[in-house]
């Protein structure tokens, strides 16, 4: 068996080559970055690498992670800017015992010294949202509700897994800002003798939880990722609420190592991404039902038009 | 009710001046943040704050973090240079909703406009430090294996519970390397219905155990703090050592919102303070069993004032 899963319609084209890779029997990490890259390189995803939105300062700071589910060996990035593909650069990280997670100048520098491609980031796209967002909000800078992550873990042939992470983060987010998606345990962990998980969402919220570790946790004591995701996302929605009066968006995907997979959401409009040895690649729509428990649908040819259609329509300066 | 636990001997004077706010019925995290700036700013302590050991580069990183165990909120900043006590900006940003976690320049920019006291974090001791160091190594940068972090988790008399960290991380370090202290779940966790752990040791081996959210869930589950740290701390040692051959150093302390303690560690030589209601400060010695068990040692006079005359010594150039 092989497989993947990924957070948001918009790994459908990344989740394809990635697939591709593991059919042909390849390694789960090369999958996962092709299929990342993919996602970084499309312009018209504004929260992921290539045209995702600025901080505050219009910077874009970019954060990605990679996870190796043998042995828990990570790389991580936040808050970098100028590089074309942060999910390389966290990859490579892997390969150390120490220094695996790097923000900011230090992990420019060592992009830099290692070779990994640089790119301006910021789009013509990216800075006509920045202008008309700056419009509306009235001076008043407040991090948008834009999040979208993108999260995948996966499985090759040979039961290695695998798990990466890339986001641009909150738009208008303070410079310097972590979300969940560099962070060991809340926006990813993968544990080949068990499964992975992955998020989108608050990050803010999603590591007051460590959600992506306690899927796994649940797995490994026996669920299906579909219960270990349902459980873990509908109590600490409600712990969060209790708490706090309110919970961030919070979407999580799981896969565990015989390729069955799970997803929960604490929102309405959350897509995801598929593929298994025996599923072609196929987004998902998922909605909401009575205590946490999620119904799913595959996502017709007028809702992929459509989002397609929004992603690029054209863009007026206010 | 009221205690405190920290990790490291050196947290012994910030404990007594900690103890006594809880003891006049003070705030938790004032409590906390007293403690912990009063080992920042001891010059002498050369794994926090001022006095703290630099990266490769010979600038010294600071990282730190504050939780709030009845909201679940925290705050945390890494890699952040020439401020005088990270352990304050890290509260600060306890109080938002988004932005929580800042690093680099951003959580410079961020301290700076909030008023906190900037300084020169480099003392001529950690110079030495430095020089000597490079001599050592013959030209080859590899981070050393210092990495003292300053953890604490305290419950004060109205049952609040919360936990800081502060540290200057591994010695040479790669510059902006985060280790698990500003890492939620990892370095830190508290919540006030169950209690609170935190750690210190390889951040890199740490943060891929989740091991604070780890001992946290699993006194939720019943466990007394030190079963759970036994258990925890020892099952995750066992598992690094069987996927990776070794585990870095990890030592965790933990309280539960009855004032209940525990420690477990993978090394020989940790040291931890503990004060409470119904017991003054005391600096204990732990050593290890079979099977991950503890035993625990106060520290005797001739122990401490070794400890203080070798943190003390001149330091003469190599």
């Amino acid at each position: 068996m092989y497989g993947m899963i990924a957070t948001w319609r918009m790994a459908l084209e990344g989740i394809e080559k990635g697939a591709q890779v593991l059919k042909e029997n390849g390694n789960v990490q090369d999958a996962l970055e092709v299929a990342v890259c993919d996602v970084e390189d499309f312009e018209y995803y504004k929260s992921v690498g290539y045209g995702g939105l600025p901080n505050r300062e219009e910077e874009v700071e970019l954060d990605a992670s990679f996870m190796d589910g043998d042995t828990l060996a990570f790389g991580a990035v936040g808050a970098v800017k100028d590089f074309a593909n942060p999910v390389r650069i966290a990859r490579s990280l892997m390969q150390y015992d120490a220094n695996n997670f790097l923000v900011g100048n230090g992990a420019e520098k060592y992009a830099s010294s290692h070779g990994f491609e640089r790119k301006n980031m910021l789009t013509e796209r990216a800075k006509i949202h920045y202008e008309n967002r700056l419009k509306e909000m009235n001076d008043e800078l407040k991090p948008y509700s834009g999040h979208d992550t993108v999260g995948m873990v996966a499985l090759d042939q040979d039961g290695h897994m695998a798990s990466a992470t890339s986001t641009s983060g909150l738009f208008m987010k303070h410079p310097g800002r972590l979300g969940d998606s560099p962070v060991c345990g809340s926006g990813f962990y993968v544990d080949s003798f068990v499964g992975g998980a992955s998020a989108t969402g608050l990050g803010e919220d999603v590591m007051k939880g460590c959600v992506s570790y306690e899927i796994v946790r649940c797995m490994k004591d026996g669920m299906h990722p579909q219960e270990a995701c349902e459980k873990v996302v509908h109590q600490f929605d409600e712990e969060l609420k209790r708490r706090r009066g309110k919970a961030g968006d919070m979407s999580l995907i799981a896969m565990n190592n015989q390729g069955e997979w799970g997803c929960a959401t604490n929102i309405d409009g959350f897509s995801f991404v598929v593929a298994t040895q025996t599923c072609q690649p196929t987004v998902y729509l998922a909605y909401r039902e009575e205590n946490g428990k999620m119904r799913f649908a595959e996502a017709d040819q007028a809702w992929m038009e459509n989002y397609m259609q929004t992603r690029t329509a054209p863009l007026v300066r206010k």
